[in-house]
């Protein structure tokens, strides 16, 4: 057959995620799927079968990733590995992970009914844990198995209850033998929803993000004078909350003063005894910056901290500040970049070279081998809500696109 | 003996003080008898065995209400009450409340013992969840008694592990049999720390407050758009903790725009989903608004609430706003308010007109008898804390100035 008129399942695909979306379905029509819970479980359940079914041989790793790899003319070859995440955020969406395990699964059956083989195998992947929502960090499983994080740091995280991970991940059935270390790998593919309003505005289908921007992480903790609120006058007042909002007011105004090409937020906000006939005296807020350009991010932060300083000092509030974290940006394979954006116009979908905002296990998969994305439009940029939705034609149309993109790669030899 | 020359005795009411400060001990140095405790019982049978030991004739209500009656000539004769609370704030001081209970005390005692008799009876009274920091709302059994607050409705306030005010009350055995239910007083003096600044700053002594200032609580309930803050750009985002920070800043500048007169504050701030990487699409604060001028704080309200509006609609944010409270100022008798300030001046201590910023049992006292309040200084103004202080020669001079008013009026037929 002609390789080039190749074309996935749309209805296939489409009944997959109602299937998957079922399980730990919320009432506003998202799911709720917290890693390793009972839903987890189930929806892994269903994927191991799926993966069988189509006659693929499914590993388990010591944290809990599942493998499914197709066999190709050369076994000897590393594989194509493309994948997901499974697991949700508290009433998440539908399409969030589920979408990038989905599609490469459809991949396979069209693959597979169309008696197409390949040089390289094709592995599928669900990572565990990517949201990080029940057990912190994000991203952990693949993380571990790219040999940045630690195992056993793994296995000992908790959530909001108590329970560790590593009890969680035994308790679903989900803990492997098999070590959570890299294998030689060809390449990686992760198709997602951009979870952003770019390519919807821009009436655009495909998405090739050039890399994932950088991210800087700081908590800021403030000391006020906590007093009556009736008996105390305005002058003299040491409210911790007060500069607090100055200070989210200026995050706010970041990125516009620094010219653009930059976000930066406050997410978070603590504060102590926040009692509303009670001066604060204690607030935690924390900051969000993200940039292509790290020098860009690095100067906008130097510039917020002496303004935190000064307003700080000017209301008489100690401030302490946690530098918490920061990853520079992370440019993905130019190779694999453009070959989305040219499959994508031999497909006849229109595409555009973007940015990746938010983290994703590709992040760590980049640092071990040639890594890309395929994005499609995410209905109002919406995403991490109940109402995050997709239209069933973006997702036919980048799951062709990773079809068409894994193989190439996989006949690469 | 000449009444004119009777002095309370310092150091019996700093031993009385001092003894119950120890019944609830933080490490921080303050107090931590939370209505209903068992430090909150351990207290009233310390307070009950010391007015036994007076001879006073000892009444519970059904609220807890705890009075002690020293008999006078003419028992026929509404008594002079005179009271605070025994319960504290978490992690409060060892002052607020207890001075008030135990300075009555010290004033019994020294008639006892100086074989003063007086025309009507004296009553001290401990009025149960003053603070409200357990059982919401604060002042509660006053205003049981008073007429004004439902005892059924107090009896089923719960605390924050779901315990109820009525089994409480009957654990540590002090629900009563007396209905808690108003009788006629001659008058109410209630004895308090300032928890203000402004005595200490004057460097006065004695503080007799023309009444409390009005209080007006508002709820404003802001809607934002939760997405994930690294994809979705700048503009177009809908941030609510950001229109939330220009509104705190609006309430702070309130008072100055105003013309003084006023204070304003957000104490309490709730934020959602409050996840450092998702902009903030839920924002509740709580507005509070004092002043001895009415018209002016609803006048205040009245700009801020369209500043409000016009923030909310700049970031495309809908706010909702609930007026949740409003109480008018509450001016004291004037006669009794005049006797605190000349027995300040006969007795050699300075003292200052002002008001009350905060609300007390006073205020419920004063919708059915004539009511005044003592203040002194409270060191740095603070309150509600473990570092709250008062020197013990003005807790004296606060108690000799309670006990020629309470001799005057008791005298008063």
């Amino acid at each position: 057959m002609d390789l080039k008129s190749l074309k996935i399942n749309r209805k296939r695909l489409q009944e997959s995620l109602d299937e998957m979306a079922k399980i730990g379905a919320t009432p506003g029509g998202g799911v709720q799927r917290l890693t390793l819970s009972d839903e987890d479980k189930q929806a892994r359940d269903l994927f191991v079968k799926w993966l069988k079914e189509l006659g693929c041989e499914v590993t388990i790793d010591e944290m809990g990733n599942i493998f499914g790899k197709r066999a190709g003319r050369n076994n000897d070859l590393p594989p194509v590995l493309s994948g997901s995440h499974i697991d949700s955020q508290p009433k998440g969406g539908r399409f969030d992970g589920i979408l990038g395990v989905m599609g490469p699964l459809e991949v396979l059956r069209t693959l597979h009914e169309n008696n197409v083989e390949t040089e390289r195998p094709i592995t599928i992947v669900d990572w565990t844990n990517e949201e990080g929502s029940r057990f912190a960090p994000a991203m952990v499983s693949s993380g571990v198995w790219a040999g940045v994080l630690d195992r056993d740091w793994a296995y000992s995280r908790t959530d909001i209850n108590g329970k560790r991970f590593g009890d969680e991940l035994e308790r679903i059935g989900y803990k492997g033998k098999i070590p959570a270390k890299k294998r030689p790998l060809h390449c990686y593919y992760e198709y997602h929803i951009e979870q952003g309003p770019i390519l919807e505005k821009e009436g655009i289908t495909i998405g090739a993000p050039k890399g994932i921007l950088c991210l800087h992480w700081y908590d800021v903790y403030l000391e006020g004078e906590a007093n009556q609120v009736g008996p105390t006058p305005m002058e003299g007042r040491h409210d911790a909350l007060c500069a607090a909002a100055e200070m989210i007011l200026k995050v706010n105004q970041l990125p516009d003063r620094m010219g653009g090409n930059m976000v930066a937020t406050v997410g978070e906000i603590q504060n102590y005894p926040n009692s509303r006939n009670i001066i604060p005296d204690k607030v935690h807020f924390t900051v969000d910056i993200r940039s292509w350009d790290d020098d860009l991010a690095l100067k906008a932060w130097e510039l917020l901290r002496k303004d935190f300083e000064e307003i700080a000092s000017g209301r008489g509030c100690p401030i302490k500040i946690e530098e918490t974290w920061r990853v520079e940006h992370s440019p993905f394979d130019k190779t694999l970049v453009q070959r989305i954006l040219d499959t994508s116009s031999q497909l006849g979908y229109s595409s555009l070279r973007m940015v990746s905002g938010a983290g994703h296990d590709a992040s760590y998969m980049n640092q071990i081998t040639p890594t890309a994305m395929i994005f499609i439009p995410s209905i109002g940029g919406r995403s991490h809500v109940e109402v995050e939705n997709s239209t069933w034609a973006d997702c036919e149309a980048g799951a062709n696109v990773l079809l068409h993109c894994i193989l190439k790669s996989a006949n690469e030899i």
